[in-house]
């Protein structure tokens, strides 16, 4: 059984693995202030030219949303985020379990748009509402699509002019930067905060939260130990990382997952296939008749996204840092070819 | 420089990085369903004899606490807890933060008795006062001290006879079983629920949080997901806790802790100090004089625990899986001989 | 200037400050164990026909939905609302401040339907979702419009089917049921609980909260002291409550409001003027020209609902217990009458 | 049956009755903003000589206490209070459940001083400890004792030179300042913000939260709203401060109080008992013995507060706006005179 079910079913890039070997008998200090967590948040900051730039590690995406947010809003101010985004439909209430109500808009392909915004701020009633305050966005979206640097400069600029956060969700991040023409300085400049995923990108495990805006910066470590998440052994998160971003793996390990899910969706749009979404990041959802899903399952592991009710349905395929080119040309080769009617 | 600071300056045990080593490459399912994370589970359900046990293993020990108690307590009930104990001290108001009143009481030796409980419980003024519904305990201690059986069971029987919970916080499990005579037997028995710590006794992270109580097993899974607790790669975890606990891998190495701390407390005592506390566990409080404890410091770190006020300080030594007997004997050398007056 | 904001724009019904004045001197117990509130509390049960409901007085709408909804919900359970209902819109996120995510979908006329409810329901991913537990819904609703006995009982059957608990906010109750045909006794059958208005119903302040299912009930009087909704004077609100319900005032006073909105439905509509929503309770939706709604203003108070971009706006009037006919004539005889063209 | 058990067993002061009656047909604006609120905080300011005093009106002590705290700390920090104060003891867990917590000092007669909150500050671990960031104290105490102008300034000047607010809970503010020398502008000057007590002063219902700090009052009122404090017909609340403020009836209401509690002191000092603590406000703590209480029971309302296990026990009696002369005459009268040995 070959698992495109996601980007985490594999361990660790092995260079990871190698340094948590080389590094284990060091004596460091604990909770985030040792010396690879240190050096990590250097090669962050370089690479993204912002030495102001406040760097914290933590374990899991989930967590990063809810410190980062919660320590952010006051208790009557809200976050806006797309239907779709992963903190309003698979962080099981995560926020709000904060305090915060998360304010939605519909938008089209995950993305969010300064009218997207607008439909929100423009209809607010203070007091008797919560008041928006942060704008919430995924790069690359959880349907696949990223963002281009104009998109991203608008939203900011939007964001600006009416008193918000901009906020970028990195679990894809590699994906995301590498599929458009975002870069990292480009993030310091026109996010005040993000993360920088790394479960989804090669890690064992951690995230870097990333806060650009001074204001934010200020016992952001005060959260992170209430909320449980400044990890004793901080060494492990900042091992890591130095080996994601000393030698530009990061983003390498984002060029090879597009590449892979670029030559799947090479190849099922050749056997005929249509998509639900346009993805050039690591996560495609093409349409399949429901026959042909149900045999593929027989080798392969995916998610069904959305039953289309025609027969067919959207399956959602991502590949990793560990898919091979073996495990795609298995998979394509065990696709049928549509015959056009 | 060598550490004497806390249980956490290194990496994890030799063995638990080669498992990670072996296991890389297998895909496996996320958010805890892996097959090592459900073996881990078997294994430590075998070590207590509780085939009923739910085990889910976190990232930490603070996380283990708020995730735990805070789906057990309705929202008006309290836990009781010793002033020393770590959620009442050392956890930023974690326990708070999720909206529960820790109700504390002054307690010998950081040991939570039956008589401290009902110090609390018999003064309560329903509606008017939080309910108290569990008793939180740490064993080891903060204080290095740990429960003999008899002590669990007088104050699990008191427990039960007012309708509370008992929980033990087992960052230090290890060292605080290998010191007295309570087994995993004895905490399937007479706990509803305890963790055991996986940061401070080897792993490079982990605790894994044991439900005996069948009450307080369901949705749990939901309270780890909106904590941001639920890994999606919790096979980091479970490939450890299947190493600490597939050859009593565990208690050996809470064996050799307590035995390089009580190598440190002959030697100190010989050596004509005396302790703040009575400790057999692997973390022990010599009382120096300052200026000793000056001199220390040019090689040693470890923490002052308080100041005494007559030129002399306890401080905190603790030991860990890697600490090795030389470390010890380096200090033992280093530390002058007491001419007693 | 006459106001048709709201329904709280005058004091409180004369026969209830004559009992306060008649009351005044006698000492009561604190906290809503006097004698007014228990004795509110049994002319409660004895309408409802169930003398086993718990009803709870408050000072406020707000307050009754948090503290309710608060004490229901298990930490990651959400309740299910529509998008405009008052605990998505108008309360500030003071659910989501006590940890809880409202879930809302889209409805017509502001009224729930199983389908609706069936639309979150069915696509629930559980763990990495919060659990729908609860359906909330208002009676009258935001939009003027209520709810008929089969469409609470068929609501009510589908959420007894899905585990859901089913409340009914009732801010505007006495003109709901007063409009429909849903009894207090039908309440006691097809709710788990609901609350009583009796600020927008003649009463200086003050809701009561009626909890029919005996497995909500329980320690209820704390979730009250904890959120702050215990009064320590609860004598303020029994009183009111027993002059609301000792002869039936509640329903008249329901009568009269919805009788002041139909002649002013009736006036409007011989004047030519069409309507947002359809509705016979106590709050009316007239679309008038701007400029009409310019000229009006200069004499009444009323908020515009929705400017409708045609040079037309859709407003919102208002009748309460103190709203006389002269007052609805004399807006008639302000309204110009259109000219059909 | 007379009761002394609390100062809330009657109603209102007759004025206020009177003005509720005379002002009810009058329509006002909703949710604070009506005329009579607005001048029942012009006194309020005009008493204090503050003009830039922000002023909100609540229904109850708990909730002004959890709303104003709550709105103050960031999510990590936490208040200092007595173990005595009625935010540790009698608010059922209110500030924990907005997710604070209250790091509690034993204190001589329920009086915080300095040294008492240096003893928190000064063995502060930041990042591991809750960062303690607010002083709450209550004056008159839950003991009966007052603060003097001189500690005020005391406690002032060292919570300014550590970075810490400080919060007066005035629930029984009347008696307090009445009992001692601090003024009105007094409390403008060396209290952050601090709270009106009505309920327990002669109001139906109500406290005034009066925030002196131009820094803690940016949009209050959201957090008003959101924990369900902001009444729709805030005009119940306005006419009550005004009828308490517009002739300085509220120290006179205290002056009432008090001289009521001084003739009880002086008639239970003659009869030969001692007190529990020395008290010049409404509440007054004899010592009495247990067969004495047991035949006094029989006609006064009345709790014991301590046993004090030698036969005799702690009771307390409090007087209200409303206790006559008569009504302690009574009461002196019934009380058996010591015959010292």
């Amino acid at each position: 059984m070959i698992s495109f079910k996601n980007d985490y079913s594999e361990g660790a890039h092995p260079a990871i693995l190698q340094a948590l070997v080389d590094t284990n008998n060091k004596q460091q200090a604990g909770y985030g202030e040792d010396e690879y967590s240190l050096q990590a948040a250097q090669l962050i900051q370089q690479k993204m030219n912002n030495p102001r730039a406040a760097v914290h590690l933590v374990s899991g995406g989930t967590q990063a949303n809810l410190v980062f947010i919660s320590s952010v809003l006051r208790p009557y101010e809200s976050v806006i985020a797309a239907t779709s985004g992963h903190i309003n439909v698979h962080e099981t209430g995560a926020i709000e379990a904060t305090g915060h109500k998360v304010e939605t808009v519909e938008c089209m392909d995950g993305k969010v748009t300064p009218a997207d915004v607008a439909s929100i701020v423009d209809v607010n009633d203070p007091i008797h509402m919560t008041l928006p305050r942060m704008v919430y966005i995924s790069n690359s979206t959880e349907l696949g699509t990223h963002y281009l640097k104009q998109e991203l400069v608008a939203l900011w600029n939007y964001c600006k002019s009416k008193n918000l956060y901009l906020y970028m969700d990195g679990a894809r991040l590699a994906s995301g930067l590498q599929a458009g023409d975002i870069t990292f300085e480009d993030l310091a400049l026109y996010t005040d905060a993000f993360y920088i995923g790394g479960t989804k990108n090669g890690a064992l495990i951690g995230e870097a939260i990333v806060i650009n805006n001074p204001a934010l910066q200020e016992n952001f470590a005060f959260h992170l130990k209430m909320r449980g998440a400044l990890l004793a052994k901080g060494r492990l998160l900042g091992i890591q990382f130095i080996e994601l971003f000393k030698e530009d793996r990061y983003m390498a390990i984002g060029a090879h997952m597009n590449n892979m899910a670029a030559i799947l969706t090479a190849g099922i749009q050749q056997a005929g296939f249509s998509f639900f979404t346009t993805s050039t990041t690591n996560q495609i959802f093409p349409i399949l008749p429901d026959t042909v899903i149900d045999t593929l399952r027989e080798k392969y592991a995916f998610y069904t996204w959305k039953k289309l009710g025609n027969g067919s349905s959207a399956v959602r395929l991502v590949t990793s840092w560990a898919t091979t080119e073996e495990m795609v040309q298995l998979f394509l080769n065990d696709l049928p070819v549509m015959t056009r009617s």
